[in-house]
């Protein structure tokens, strides 16, 4: 180990914020995501691309998801991660629990959009299948304050 | 007019219904969809292909959803109907939302895995940015057997 090994290496939340920055210079919503493989692996990551594909779905999370199975070649993402850098809507986390994800870690809360904590609460509701553990307020200040100055300048 | 000018000539839900037994064909859980216009135009139809594509999230009305708004060009739905043979799931009905598609015509009733009339009933809810209209139990029984058997033949 040198001091350098470490250099460039960031943890899964912080790779998805990079995603949402990257979003955001795009033009998109600033969210990222990302799916870890049960051995930590990156299978795939990205940001909202819903204007770049003109795809109103095309949120990061289910780019990635999407992604992820078609790396694994199966259609399940069972003992994998999904993470994201904001409470998924209930479109995305009705999507990681038909993917069977094990676990979603997320960043900051929504209370208006998100399907987890908020709103639906789809993994409480009787009729879900498959709850994925859930993980939120990762990096919360830094995911909210990306959103925060997003729609500042749009309003501005 | 000839007597054969309508030979062919499908409701949009007969339609539908036929994806849904292509969709059997396949091995697919046999749900079929299509969007229209405001004219009435047929934008898209798929069935589901989650086995085809190797992925969770490919149900019938999120293929068609997506395909119409490529086709059309814009990322939203405005004023088009999503037609399904069966009540979308939360994923799916979520997703009508985001696209904001005026109206969502269902055939079957789905009371384990629906999100409009059953368990989180997603446009009920206070968040809801968007609210399609909703007619289900159109060609009820028809949807409904194609499921009920499919799924019969699995278990047999």
């Amino acid at each position: 180990m040198t001091p350098d090994d470490d250099t460039g290496s960031l943890t899964p939340m912080q790779s998805a914020l990079q995603q949402a920055r990257a979003a955001a210079d795009r033009g998109e919503v600033p969210v990222g995501a990302l799916v870890l493989a049960p051995d930590g692996t990156v299978l795939a990551e990205a940001g909202n691309e819903v204007e770049a594909r003109g795809d109103a779905s095309a949120h990061a999370e289910m780019l990635v998801m999407r992604a992820a199975a078609a790396r694994l070649g199966q259609t399940r993402l069972e003992g994998c991660t999904l993470v994201a850098t904001l409470e998924p809507c209930p479109m995305c986390a009705a999507a990681a629990s038909h993917f069977r994800v094990a676990q979603v870690m997320f960043g900051a809360y929504d209370p208006k959009g998100g399907g987890i904590e908020h709103g639906p609460r789809l993994y409480e509701q009787p009729g879900c299948l498959h709850r994925p553990h859930t993980i939120g307020g990762i990096h919360e200040r830094e995911a909210a304050s990306l959103l925060r100055h997003f729609f500042q300048a749009l309003r501005s």
